[in-house]
């Protein structure tokens, strides 16, 4: 392949394998893929319209002309096929015509009520109630939870460019400058880096704005003394990094250093409850029951994490009754913070990746409390 | 409000007002909105999870704790509510319970299947079947085609922005640099002059990559001769830029002078058919024509434009046999390009904002060929 951003010869084949073999179970013989993840794991299209449609013997892969080169580039699991219309409507055209395909499978969480109605008018008149069949588990969604070896490569490298990351914004930190600044460096670096881009708003909360679970840079300037939280990710090759850290800037109070404290050993507890067969309400709760034991589990509003890979969020939850098991080659955030409105917030975030015997940390910044 | 982003006195009590009248029309008691840019425009809420409803009396935003600070400082035009399970939910049981209210709209563009169904599972049985009725047209989204006042004032200033980094990185540019360092340059002087983000993948092809309508930023060095396209916009106060110029390394060569003087020369064609009552298959002829006389139009592979505003691209599409006609308030992009596989690509892309007289280009960078 000619785009340098792609040297891996990741097997597609195998994985449009494993998704056959999930219809088979689903007694599906066929499946419409719209959600542009889902299609760049099954076929590794990157580009922004396509439909990718699967059969138990063929797989193509429907976009428009600009993506012409490109798609006969990144693609080789599948048959590209260059349509004037919308790629989805080519695909259950497409599907529909295959001999013997009575239904296929597409995902309710993915596709619009709208989408729906078109795709149905397609169809021919006699396939047009029964054809089209909302999945009662996503499937490729399953599947992607779970990385292989392909994934967890790149993934480690994205969480580790993360790291590097927040060692050279520490390096520029001052009194004065605004959250903006620091997200500037920090995100030019990321570039500079190979990253292709942030895989969320940078999130550059000082003093009082840290108590905001979602406080964006802003212009407001770093205070002299408080905590400040950085919360960040890069794309590397699609996927997603995804990490947290919060430093003081000055010297913490006696309480303020207590509650850091508190939060690292929830964070600790919480990636030590993570491995194979664990649910993710387990997990929750080990994080949540050291924040309940110093008083602080009201200020913890937020579940402790989420599964991340090409897309910032993806399923298992990691919140509080979440029944789902863990699996080897998933990667999970846990990220347990508090907030306390109006004086200030801490969270701290790493990824972490199941492996077969527990996690293992994925994002090895420090985490002892840093004094600017 | 104390988030100096905002500083804007947005009226969306007007913004709210219309929508009834529109809500009025079609003869809709009630309305549920969860596509985030619509929130964010009858609102001003910013967040990432919430729920609209707005009835002929009422108006409620529903959103969870995390938000609970920031929805009070940025929501007036509408009731916040917090609640713990999903805003939608919570906002449809609201409009259920509304006296006298037996139907509300809901937006089949922007709500999945699944959560339609999730949706009506939270209706009292003898509601399921008939309160959320699916609009017949995206009352929200045609509004906010027509930029009031307040929006056209923030996105002259994100296109001025788009333009001042223009000039910045036509001083950095070098043979042999990478594209993905022009890329980081571009993005990390937004930062510093104010931008939130970058409103999409920001595109820096150089030599036979500009024949990609689609070329992110790659870690290709730049050819000491030849085309480089520059597709980039930013974000500001929520408000999407989008500008693309193709300049050139070295010394063009007759044949690609000629090719950039009629992309030139259709692009404007295209801005002086903009105006009010023009229709948008018109607009995208007059740069098409200009391609065709030049024996172009085959290398002409994607419509002329589209609209922008809180999202990158929005309704209407410039393209080939649209009937919709543009309105005093709609900002479009003017964007023919010709793109020759394996030879090279040249685009040129203005914001236009349609006045009651004809069109204004926002984004006043220099077209002439720039040779560096």
């Amino acid at each position: 392949m000619s785009d340098p951003c792609y040297p891996f010869p990741v097997d597609y084949f195998r994985r449009i394998g494993l998704l056959r073999r999930r219809l088979t179970r689903a007694g599906l013989p066929g499946l419409l893929v719209t959600h542009l993840p889902d299609l760049r794991y099954l076929s590794g299209f990157t580009g922004s319209s396509a439909a990718l449609a699967v059969t138990r013997r063929a797989a193509s892969l429907f976009t428009d002309g600009r993506y012409m080169t490109q798609a006969a580039e990144e693609v080789a699991a599948a048959k590209v096929r260059i349509v004037s219309g919308p790629p989805a409507v080519a695909a259950v055209e497409w599907l529909a015509a295959q001999p013997g395909l009575d239904a296929a499978g597409f995902d309710p969480a993915w596709t619009t009520v709208a989408e729906l109605t078109r795709l149905r008018a397609a169809l021919p008149s006699r396939l047009r109630r029964s054809f089209l069949t909302a999945l009662a588990a996503p499937l490729v969604e399953r599947l992607r939870q779970v990385k292989d070896e392909d994934e967890l490569a790149v993934m480690r490298e994205a969480a580790l460019l993360g790291c590097k990351l927040f060692e050279h914004v520490l390096g520029i930190i001052r009194p004065g400058m605004a959250e903006i600044e620091v997200a500037a460096e920090l995100e030019h670096r990321a570039r500079l880096l190979g990253a292709e881009g942030m895989s969320f708003d940078t999130i550059v909360a000082s003093g009082a704005r840290s108590a905001l679970p979602h406080g964006r840079a802003t212009n407001s300037p770093l205070p002299t003394r408080g905590f400040l939280t950085l919360d960040f990710g890069v794309i590397l090759r699609g996927y997603c990094s995804d990490m947290t850290r919060t430093v003081y800037l000055g010297k913490p109070k006696a309480g303020e250093r207590n509650a850091y404290e508190a939060v690292f050993e929830a964070q600790e507890a919480g990636i030590a409850a993570v491995g194979p067969g664990a649910s993710c309400g387990e997990v929750d709760e080990a994080a949540r029951g050291v924040l309940r034991k110093a008083g602080l589990a009201e200020t913890f509003s937020h579940s402790t994490g989420h599964g991340v890979g090409l897309e910032i969020h993806e399923p298992p939850r990691i919140g509080a009754g979440q029944t789902t098991r863990l699996l080897a080659g998933m990667v999970v955030t846990i990220e347990p913070g508090i907030y306390l409105a109006g004086k200030y917030g801490i969270r701290i975030e790493d990824m972490v990746a199941v492996t077969r015997s527990g996690g293992q940390v994925l994002t090895p910044a420090p985490k002892a409390l840093i004094e600017l």
